[in-house]
Formats: structure tokens, sequence, C-alpha cells
């Protein structure tokens, strides 16, 4: 084995919360950005699949069973175009770091993953907080811009800032601190 | 001991990196908001010390010898407005997050302490990793909008966002889903 194929397998594709809850738009806020998100998404996993590359499925699972992404509603379910197959492992979450209340750090040092690539749902609250932790924890990692979506928010003072702008500041707050900001494009021609 | 008095003793004050290294604004992104935080943060601790509530110092250790936070450098101490006195724990940490590298946890636990309220520098980087990872402990977590602060920042796409921005959008993105935003003073209203 080559040492650049080594290293390529040491990165791991983390896909953050791709489901079919976040279908509800308005339920989260509305006006979502990236409405690409999920395709690129399906890009990379494809690619990942293709040189058998370490995928990671992240699915949030809500103590709330009010909430669309409690295990008993369908929203819980993970969108068609991220569905794991056989033998990929799936991370269940009941907060937002997929690194709390589970083993993925624990998995990922087994395998010798030393880099991560996060993408998924929403940029600036799981997304950015597993990032942040990923980092933090000495992952060398990346956020795909534009494989990552949020939604409006309004804040404590009722000012209400819109998707778009929500997910650049959070990855201006990730960018040379926590995470390398990359493309799709740009991750899918590092691997080849 | 009155259940009030000892619900009141359960929480802790987490001064983030008040080091004399971020006043050299310029490094950091210049433009800095906020300018009266540590006035605030100063009246906060006077509180805390006055009901004899825990208080917990964090400071930055930066690993990077050329960073102003490193332990050789003039920069690495505290701000004068928020020096530990005797018998206030110190965290050393060298990533954003308090929680990482430390004992932290531990030792808000031991002490039977399920509220944390979080003040500090910066905003976006130390302060929303550490409220983040603390609600997704467990904590019951409050970040005071007047006792934190940031810097502007480019971005990884050459664009530039000011220090507000990023300060509303990083307490956007904590409200309702990680922290209660509350001012200095509703948090000193709090304590009576």
């Amino acid at each position: 084995m080559s040492s650049t194929k080594s290293s390529t397998k040491q990165t791991a594709l983390l896909i953050i919360d791709v489901q079919q809850a976040f279908n509800d738009e308005a339920y989260w806020g509305g006006n979502r950005n990236n409405p690409h998100a999920e395709e690129n998404i399906a890009r990379l996993i494809a690619a990942w699949r293709e040189k058998k590359l370490p995928i990671f499925h992240v699915q949030h699972c809500s103590v709330n069973p009010k909430s669309p992404l409690h295990e008993t509603n369908e929203g819980n379910a993970f969108k068609d175009v991220a569905k794991p197959t056989a033998g990929e492992p799936i991370i269940k979450k009941s907060v937002n770091s997929a690194f709390i209340g589970t083993n993925l750090q624990e998995q990922l040092e087994a395998q010798g993953i030393t880099n991560v690539v996060v993408v998924g749902l929403i940029t600036n609250h799981c997304v950015s907080t597993t990032a942040r932790m990923a980092a933090n924890l000495g992952f060398q990692t990346s956020v795909v811009s534009d494989a990552t979506a949020t939604f409006d928010r309004v804040s404590y003072d009722g000012r209400r800032f819109s998707a778009e702008e929500i997910h650049e500041v959070s990855l201006a707050s990730l960018h040379d601190e926590f995470a390398t900001i990359a493309n799709t494009v740009s991750i899918l021609n590092s691997l080849t």
C-alpha cells in the first residue's frame, strides 16, 4: 500500500443528521440555504464508497418524544440520499455533538483515522458543534461549505437572522480556528 | 440551609480566557465589540465572591510558543479585572473547549454544580465552544451577552465579518439550543 493511499484511508466522512425531519423547513425556522446540499452529500458518499473510505452516519435521536427527531417519529429516518449501506457505522446521539454520549472518538481512533470531513445538518448547531469538538480532540477537520445548510433563526432579542448569514458566519468562526472550509468539488479532487 | 440558597450554590461562573493577550486587538482581527465586557465581568465576579458562589478561571495556554497565549509570554496572564484570588480554581486548557484536556467537568460534578454562567473571550471561539459542550454535557448554561466580546474576522472566501455581527450571530445560534442568553443586570438580579 502506498503512503498516499494509507493517508487517504485515514480520512473519514462524518455525515451529520441528514434526516427526514429537516424536510419540514417551517418547523426549523424556514428559508433554508444551500438547497443542493443533499446532492453534494450524495456525491461525497458515492466517492467515499467507491474508494472504500470510512463513512460514519450520525443520527440525531432526540430524547423528547415530541421532537420529529425522536426515534418513534418518521422524521428520525435518514433521507434517501444518505441511507447507510451494510457495514457503514451509525452513530446515534441525543445532543448536538456527535462525540458526546457516543463512541465515535474511540471508533475513529481504533481505525487510525486522523482526518474528518464534516457534512450535514444544520451548519450552526450539530455540524459546528461536532466540527469544533473534532478539532479540539485533535482530528484534522474539514467542513464542506456547500454540503451543509441551515435555517433562519430568531435570536434572544427577537432579531431575525437569515439562514445564509448564519451559515456564512458559522463557517467564518470555524475557519482557521477549528476547520478547513472547502467545497464539494475541492474535496472530491483531493481524493483522486 | 434553605433550598433557595442550595440552588444558588449550584451555579458556577466560568470565566473564559480573560487574558492580557487579547488587549492586542489588531492581532485578533480588530474592531472589538462590547468594550465594557470586562467591567461587567468584574461586577459578576464581585457578586459571586460576595455570595461565596463557585468561580472557575479558565486560562488558555497555547501549545504554540509563538502565540501570545503561550505560558512563556506576558499575554498569558489574566487581566487585572479577572485575577483569581486564593482558593478559586484555575483551569488551564490548550484548546477552545474548557472541558477538553481538563478536569472541569469532574470538578463541577464533584461540587454538585448543575448550572454554569459563561463569560469571557472570545464569543465565537472559546466562549461558544465551552457553552456548547457545557450544554451537551448536561449543565444548564447561560451566556452573558454583554460580558463577552469578539473581533472582526476574515472568512475562508475573503469576506470580512464585523465583530458585532459575529457576536450576535453566535448568540443567536446558542439561544434556545444550548444556552439562555442573558445580560449582566439580569444575572445579578437572579442572584438576589
